[in-house]
């Protein structure tokens, strides 16, 4: 795949997570440059639906531009760009509040869990990030290194970090596993919250079945690509 | 009705299907061929939403192309085939995913029964089958004729089996009885989850009512198909 | 108002009832006619959303067809018959089975009551009515005008009866009455069950406060009918 | 700003509160005149979805309009004016029945609180009005100045006053304030009630979270704003 398709794609997620509901007005999601490891793809300040190829900006793990091309930027791709910097394996993040996983990072006590088989790359363990712990009342933001350190911290080995009140940080290992993973995220967060109401103990997934689903991970396009892009208005 | 009318309704089924919100990327329905009931009729792997004709696949009941025309097949064709094989009256098979129904295939104990009277489809009892009791840690994916046989023993003589942490197989007389059913099977575990936490004790349909109601089962076309398929997007 | 402006008014009222999802593929809206109170209008059998005027049929209180002009017939009409038949009052008649209310059709003791000043038009009482107790094991289709008079019965001097686990019957001082009543009883049901669920004790409309709204009750079209009609497609 | 741009977007406001599903049929949004503190501007009575810039009045603070233009005007005004009167700071008002909020404003003892970043505009402390309380039975329609005044009294130093049985008015230090503020109400509502019932203690936002995140508080046209007027059909 070349860049020029790979940054095609980064728009064409941007749109998914839009139509999907993932995202609303905010969120985020970003790719690392596939030859330069030190380096990501992110937009500029504009919500997912109307994001453009135009929009993109090329940045350091830093999060400073390549070159900003007079755009506005979002302030918390820190966010994006400590988890590339702590995460080698990792190749998308996708920053979003996505409203059905919102009440899991405020009930304390309550863990969330994959309990749908194409939740299974939502890993067994998802922690639960407070940046109130470590910087006390702030605006809630991830805007400096040191936020975005402290949060990938918190993710370490995981796929998911939940952040309290916020959203999600989600780590993936192409745009498509992230795309599929923050997708699969709120429905099994919304099946959760159903399952727990129906009174009856639940059964989730156990380690083992985890483990046999994300041998299937895919990094390509799939069959889910297809249909979500074509959703979002991709015209191929 | 024409082998082409028949195989024309399986794609607009598939179009119902996405549009009603059964499926979403995933899922799938099969017809059985109504000359030779050891044939049927399936879609390469795609999102319902996209199926075309061409995208239709002939099938033995071990699940084996008869022409696979160069296309990708979905994975889990043997629950269409085992149950098209131990079930000669079941002309149409749904598998879906549909959010509803997943957390009562994971809430231990609670029971879903029909309450409302386009649900009597559904049948008096319908059960819950676990692909970890007898195959253990899996990636939960009904993949061999082994698991579409202890699939189609936990259908027995019902019309739909839910799949633990998955979604269910729906069996129908007709296309069209198998989309009816697969509607108000999501329509009716949404108003039963609404109604068990209102508080009050529920009231099912009785076996008579039930009984009473699949006198009038159609397998032919009816209101509903017209509406829902012109909803879909279909021209006639 | 013409009689051909009203029966548009009826074609409108079936879009709006379909578009704000009161009803789904089922459900039906009549109106009396204007000059003649033993005669009243209603569809032929049909999903309101695909409504025309050429569906229109003319019936009598008995529920027989003036001209059935070859089309297929509502077996439930005798709902609309037998209340225009038993409330002189009611000049417009909607049986339908919106999915918010079913639950307090099933829910034993759990009473469905205004909360909201829009719905103050449902009334300070809504009986639920169940057709097993007088005719015991049915297809709970009301399809007999002895039917339609016991749900005529059980609906008294209200505005609304629910029908167990089947949907309700609106009776409306006039189409654009009748749409207003089960549009917010729609969102008054869905309104009441998440109040409930918040813990607290419910502050219900007081009785004075829904005798002065229903003396604000308007017959003629108004800022909501513009909405809902516009947003249904009526380019006027 | 001119004022014709800022009528301009007071029409594109209308049309975001009504595709956000904040307003349905009823609902209005009030901007201040931006040389005459005394005087602002409200659409004549018609659903939000539909006003034009033809539909604009200007009113001073007693609600009586400067010039009708021979148009119907909504009853409720005086939740604008009597708001613009008491409180100088205030430059755009919001009157909305979300479905979301309403159970808030009917369970006893149930406080909304923001508990989401983006809903930090609610502000720390959110009052339940009660119309009965001094009026007590009325049709629940604020249509006077001393319902209007006795609104405001409720709202005192607040962004927000809750409306038994009825709404909300939100106040707003511009337009694009209002509106979001509205709209992270409605999502607060719905996703506290989530919260509620997964059964953990909820942390909410603390009183220092709530103000640094008020100190980025935007009068201006900002991300948000962009997406939603774009979904909304505003060309520009």
């Amino acid at each position: 795949m070349s860049l020029s398709e790979l940054l095609n794609d980064l728009v064409t997620a941007n749109h998914i997570l839009a139509h999907e509901e993932v995202c609303d007005a905010y969120g985020h999601i970003s790719v690392r440059h596939p030859d330069r490891p030190d380096r990501f793809f992110l937009s500029g300040s504009r919500s997912p639906e109307l994001v453009t190829i135009d929009d993109i900006i090329e940045y350091d793990l830093d999060c400073n531009p390549i070159d900003q091309k007079g755009r506005a930027q979002y302030t918390e791709r820190p966010i994006h760009g400590r988890i590339f910097k702590s995460r080698p394996d990792v190749m998308s993040v996708i920053h979003n509040h996505a409203y059905e996983i919102i009440p899991f990072t405020v009930a304390k006590g309550v863990k969330l869990r994959p309990l749908l088989h194409t939740s299974a790359g939502l890993g067994a363990t998802i922690p639960v990030w407070d940046i109130r712990q470590k910087f006390g009342d702030t605006n809630m933001l991830v805007t400096t290194l040191a936020h975005g350190d402290d949060l990938a911290a918190a993710l370490g080995k995981n796929r998911i970090a939940l952040m309290r009140g916020h959203g999600s940080a989600v780590a993936g290992l192409s745009i498509y596993d992230a795309v599929h993973t923050a997708v699969y995220l709120k429905v099994n967060a919304k099946l959760q919250a159903e399952a727990m109401r129906l009174g009856g103990e639940i059964t989730y997934l156990s380690d083992g079945e985890i483990a046999e689903m994300q041998k299937q991970s895919q990094t390509g396009h799939g069959r889910a690509w297809e249909y979500w892009s074509r959703r979002a208005g991709a015209t191929k």
